[in-house]
């Protein structure tokens, strides 16, 4: 611990497990903080550019092709980007996609949960499956335990659970139900099969960049022909028209996705993204099996999230110790959401496998010496 | 000119009259810029903090408290930060306050005419005075032209009109009648009596900060009781409970707010920012009515807006002579809008008096060589 401590105190920057807004490559900060008062050259800073002006439009060009590059982005699908976070689509995609018929839900949680209910004011929601145990978030559904509607409007699920620490691992088989996907908390985790989803949405703050803009990954058709008696802002087709610049685009958000964007693609992209995922993973849930009675996880081995791993302590004054003594090595967000308490360590792209090592040898110095 | 050409050589930022997003105080950069990797000593970007940690709150805190203090909130209104720009607030409006009635519209050019239309898509709304004259936009209409609806829910307009180049000086008086203003372009220019508007909002991209967050200031009982079947991310109240807070606000774009408005107080408050840009204005309206035959303006002297003058030449290829000749001297972002065409001088609280001379300067230059 004591080699820990030393160490915390020689570092500038802290060790960060939030779960979002979360830690950014400190490369991306570091480029945003060299050009913050003169991007290019140009004597403005990208937060002052038009959103209509050629330097703008290089970076939003850029970001869109470093998404379709990254991410794999087939000719049937279009990116659009939004504002309102993944909340404001939990109305949105019910607005434009509903058309009065009934949509599915596979329920996991707090934000798929919140989806279900947007969806139900807006129009006919059902839930088609439960990650629910005995009152309890503990698994994601498996294909055979969901009662899908063939007539649904679209098969709605949650990727990752931020919250409850699952995460889907397979996806769910929607047939010819059109499949969407809130990807908040997990997109870019790894690489995926774009083309087996209608929709892909997903708030920036964990893997993607800061908080301000949402990003749509789903296929042509379904931006086409939104109903006309939604207001023009609302629309999907406004939106797609306008190439995600009907209206103002956060710039600067979107200015520090591609920074992230950039960081990613230097590092190898989605495949060694998912390398470094599965080894924090591996160390984490490493120590979390070696001593089972002292971190107590109660989440189904094969739906653990590898982006908010999640486990208890024996008592809730252990935990507050837990955290406190985390503090002073400056490890910080480990706090678990207020609706579950425990501890939970948010481990999106941008966290090195070296914090999570230090956070693994400090949580076996405190098992020592508490357990 | 070679003294100007001299100056623009040694500049390293440049001259912004971009009509927003738009200049921002030096000073609120270079804050941001110092702190970007580190916020007050955490060793976290305040864009990597939790929008629940306590970092973010303070910002949160202070800059709500600037705001009061600099455009004397009373406490009968609530302050919201919300997404989407005011194109959202075009929709959203209606969507909350319209409930089955009509709604009465100032039409004064572009963006009254979006806000305008949404309201008719999501239920009634009527034209209730015009700044059109023989089909172009050249004033704000008087009060004695408006023909108010006495039970109309709301009457709305627009106070500053960014493309036009038109601005109220006078508000119009609304009776019993809830009054709802867009004052994107124009918040904060000047003092304001707050408690004549049921409900002010605004896009932070002009005289407040980045793009990214919309101000509302409102009446606290308009802010309850949104209509239930509206989805919650949409309703007021839920905004309104949640301090803004009920999801992920975008914190960079706050933060930068906050660093905005601690300048504008510095600097002496709205008192300061309206005598800085009544001496912008006579600069510049005054280069005009000294050539009235070059500098072509088609507004009427009592409607003109001190944010946004806009002006022709005697021809479009002067005009992009003097685009051209403007950029030498590193003065950007003076190009009409699109849809108008002409020259643009978009003169937000952040651009200072002395980048009003030197083009003030430069335009007379220009008129002797080329008038």
């Amino acid at each position: 611990m004591d080699r820990l401590l030393e160490f915390a105190r020689i570092m500038t920057r802290a060790i960060n497990f939030s779960a979002g807004p979360a830690a950014l490559p400190l490369e991306a900060l570091k480029a945003a903080q060299d050009e913050l008062l003169d991007f290019e050259g140009s004597g403005i800073s990208i937060m002052e550019h038009s959103h209509r002006g050629k330097e703008y439009a290089r970076v939003h060009e850029e970001t869109k092709a470093l998404f379709h590059e990254l991410l794999n982005i087939p000719d049937t699908h279009q990116l659009l980007f939004m504002q309102g976070g993944a909340s404001a689509q939990f109305a949105l995609v019910p607005m434009n996609l509903l058309r009065g018929r009934s949509a599915d839900y596979i329920d996991t949680g707090t934000w798929s949960k919140k989806a279900f209910n947007e969806a139900n004011i807006v129009g006919k929601a059902r839930i088609a499956g439960t990650g629910k145990v005995d009152g309890r978030y503990t698994r994601v559904p498996k294909q055979d335990e969901l009662d899908l509607d063939p007539n649904a409007a679209y098969l709605h699920f949650t990727s990752n659970n931020t919250i409850m620490g699952t995460q889907f691992h397979e996806f769910p088989d929607s047939g010819d139900v059109p499949l969407i996907v809130d990807m908040s908390s997990d997109l870019l985790w790894r690489p995926i099969d774009v083309s087996k989803f209608d929709l892909i949405y997903a708030g920036a703050q964990k893997n993607i960049g800061p908080a301000g803009i949402t990003i749509l990954i789903g296929r042509k058709e379904l931006f086409q022909d939104s109903p006309k008696e939604l207001p023009a802002i609302f629309r999907y087709e406004t939106v797609a028209e306008g190439d995600s610049l009907h209206n103002t685009i956060p710039v600067f958000p979107l200015y520090m996705i591609r920074n992230v964007l950039r960081w990613v693609k230097a590092q190898g992209g989605a495949p060694e993204m998912e390398k470094r995922n599965r080894t924090k993973g591996e160390l984490l849930y490493g120590m979390i099996d070696e001593a089972p009675d002292f971190f107590r996880s109660h989440i189904d081995k094969d739906s653990r999230s590898f982006m908010n791993p999640v486990f208890r302590l024996p008592s809730e004054d252990l935990e507050k110790k837990f955290i406190e003594e985390a503090a002073k090595l400056r490890i910080s967000g480990i706090k678990g959401h207020r609706s579950v308490g425990g501890i939970r360590v948010s481990m999106y792209n941008a966290v090195p496998i070296e914090w999570v090592q230090t956070f693994v040898e400090f949580a076996r110095d405190f098992h020592k010496k508490f357990g």
